[in-house]
């Protein structure tokens, strides 16, 4: 784990914001035990970090009062979304505040016109497409878990629909942030581009707590599309359904969605969701546009399968079949836990150049065979990222050593192939030590970016840089 | 103009420096005054701001040798590309190095199969779209100037293409950039998303030279698309264009370039370009895709535009009626400065809400009328950005005033709809008096970082930061 870089405050130091925080907020402050421990920890490998307290702000107003007293007085302060993270960034590890965003629960404003909308950062993705969808618009990302728009956020997360829709760092127009000392800035506008001046914006997604807290997000919208057909196509090779992606991305076509599963993760969705299907490696596709595009892209993508030894289509057309196919999907990390219950899952991130795709899964296969461990593929292949859930004993020294080893060689094997330890879960704890490897001398700016924006270091400490 | 953050350097600490940079790039350094004039200004108004040298690097090394040299003797640096930016971004306003990246002219990697490439800054678009002609690929950022992408990159820029295919934020997957202080660093990566800390690549995008040298893009690529077609669609009145558009993006229509020219834009265009067109507001359209997905597109946006009494499509569907459609659009800022030779021309860069959009030009188009001035209307409509080409005579107090006025409005009008100063041209000298109306408290922000990355404040000094 990584070293706090703030000391634990003192337990006086923590009586004096306590009583501070309560004369404002009240009952919204908690030290209750099972309170703490629901706030020690994201998702993920079991890294806890419990908070001295927990609070429950509602307004800008009172995250600014939160942060600047935090600040006065040196005291970590650890945002909190649904607390779906995978990476570890949730555990207070200096202790301090867990700030916990679920009563932002607003959604501020909805232009249908403009094609955008205004949301509180505790809202969650579900929460916003119920709200939004008489409107006939709907927001894309998707990570699967029922995450909350501020945490997409602070994770520069993405999902199943980014080779279509893009990413976090896509469909943010504009934030509300408070800084550690307590100030409320708006960053950028509802224009859909601008040039003026420095891109706060996007310093924000993705920073993960450590520069401030967002509090709410601009976000753009999209009409749903007129016709969305869902096929799953099953490989007798990995290399089959990997180079026919490859090929479809190069052939400029239109995938909404593409995701991959090997025939590990294929018989555990089996299992799990009580699929039927072969345990092969198999492609869950989605096609969206007018009913002629849709039906032209059908059949392109049916030629280029067809020729990497891809089956037959097998179509999902009404929402309940598509519904059911995608919360399959959705279900991996689930499914994958019913594999070997008692076992825990260390998770990868890798993502590289479309062109690198192949090889990079084909040689992490062949060391997952070597590792003998049970680790299976699930990718967002059209963006060139795939995910290993390596299964392993935490009470057995030996497998956890080679689940490590496999999870390091994996990032790693990814950096050196042009591409990123992580593709959308963020860095938090798990991936710090590869950002040297991955950024080199950029290390030492966003260390620098992060000093100018949080001085005195309460934001999230420990996470992110190493 | 804005105050100048670094004073000129002594005459003394100019001969040291230019001593060393002849030492090391030999005939690489200029101070020949026909250079120094060239490199004292951009487009746009004529702000002149005269360095005291002007360097050609050919490597990174030597942009980190340039730049740790001036740091050490905070001699001000503004970097210099093909010279077509428009906000006075290259005026030398503290003298000292103009640092012209003609010579990174070479376009290190191609990748067809990852659809990416890498270029230097100095490489202009038209030659990267030149160089990979044979591949099937084209970049598809166009200003219209035939921009650097370094400058393209530094200043956020867009153009016509960008409802379809993004801004340069969006195209951009990483960078090399060079510190003040002479570390050379990579940003980014090549995959095609990454949540790997914080996002240099996006803050260096758009900050105009001041936190340091972009001297390495990597750049996304496109297919070409297999069918395109454009076409010229004339309206009774300004706003049924405006609306026609919001329209077809409401419908989730794919439009590859939308851009409307008032009936004053018009009557310069057909004047300078020779056009066959009626003088009234016009939208230069054009769809990309399959031929029968482009058919469809064509048929709906041909329904909305009827709705809205625009006239029959003139299409351009050959080639090199297309361009010279195109070269027309692109021709707009020499068009206008032919209606009436000896004027300048003050540009502004709005950019609001699409919802927004009718309003505001129609406000926008009243207050030309009320100021007694011609300012035709070009708009980039797809995004919610437009431009007015303000006509006026420099040595006219009382011209100028009213042009100043009609400019400020414009701009204000646009962030009081949600909306920004600057599109796509940047801050430059010329929006700074915007930025604490469009940013407020994020400007302190701005200036922490600016600080934080270049603390002599050597890079680009003056502009941007209010």
């Amino acid at each position: 784990m990584n070293a706090q870089v703030l000391p634990r405050p003192a337990p006086d130091i923590i009586a004096t914001v306590r009583a501070k925080l309560v004369e404002r907020l009240g009952t919204r402050v908690s030290v209750s035990q099972a309170v703490l421990d629901q706030h020690s920890h994201g998702e993920g490998l079991p890294v806890v970090g419990m908070p001295d307290l927990v609070v429950f702000p509602e307004a800008n107003e009172e995250v600014a009062f939160v942060l600047a007293l935090c600040n006065e007085h040196r005291v970590a302060v650890t945002p909190f979304g649904a607390g779906s993270s995978l990476e570890g960034q949730l555990a207070a590890l200096a202790g301090g505040v867990s700030l916990d965003m679920g009563r932002f629960d607003k959604i501020l404003d909805v232009s249908p016109d403009s094609l955008d909308c205004r949301v509180q950062a505790g809202v969650t993705r579900e929460a916003l497409n119920a709200h939004i969808r008489d409107t006939g618009l709907f927001f894309p990302v998707d990570p699967g878990a029922n995450a909350s728009i501020g945490g997409m956020a602070s994770t520069r997360a993405s999902g199943t629909n980014a080779v279509r829709y893009g990413t976090m760092r896509e469909n943010i127009l504009g934030l509300t942030v408070v800084t550690p000392d307590g100030r409320i800035v708006r960053t950028g506008s509802r224009a859909r581009k601008s040039s003026a001046g420095l891109d706060l914006t996007h310093l924000y997604v993705g920073s993960e707590g450590t520069l401030g807290v967002i509090t709410e997000i601009q976000l753009k919208l999209y009409g749903l599309p007129e016709t969305i057909v869902a096929a799953v196509c099953q490989f007798e090779s990995l290399e089959g359904a990997v180079v026919a992606v490859v090929t479809a991305l190069q052939a400029n076509l239109k995938l909404a969605r593409v995701e991959l599963l090997d025939e590990v993760q294929m018989r555990a969705a089996i299992n799990y969701s009580k699929l039927d299907y072969a345990e092969t490696p198999t492609l869950f596709l989605e096609f969206q546009g007018t009913p002629n595009s849709v039906r032209e892209d059908v059949e392109t993508m049916q030629t280029i399968t067809e020729e990497r030894s891809g089956g037959a289509f097998q179509f999902a057309e009404r929402p309940e079949d598509r519904n059911r196919l995608w919360k399959a999907r959705h279900n991996s990390y689930q499914a994958v836990m019913a594999l070997s219950p008692g076992k825990k899952n260390m998770g990868t991130d890798a993502c590289v150049p479309i062109s690198a795709l192949p090889a990079c899964l084909l040689e992490t296969k062949a060391d997952i065979v070597a590792s003998g461990l049970t680790a299976p593929i699930v990718g967002h292949v059209g963006d060139g990222n795939f995910h290993l859930g390596i299964l392993f004993d935490p009470k057995d020294a030996d497998e956890t050593a080679r689940a490590e080893g496999l999870a390091f060689r994996t990032a790693r094997r990814a950096i050196a192939m042009g591409g990123t330890c992580s593709g959308e879960h963020g860095v938090g704890l798990h991936k710090i030590v590869h950002m040297e490897a991955e950024h080199g001398e950029g290390v030492a700016l966003m260390k620098a970016v992060k000093t100018a924006l949080d001085p005195s270091g309460i934001m999230n400490p420990g996470k992110v840089y190493p």
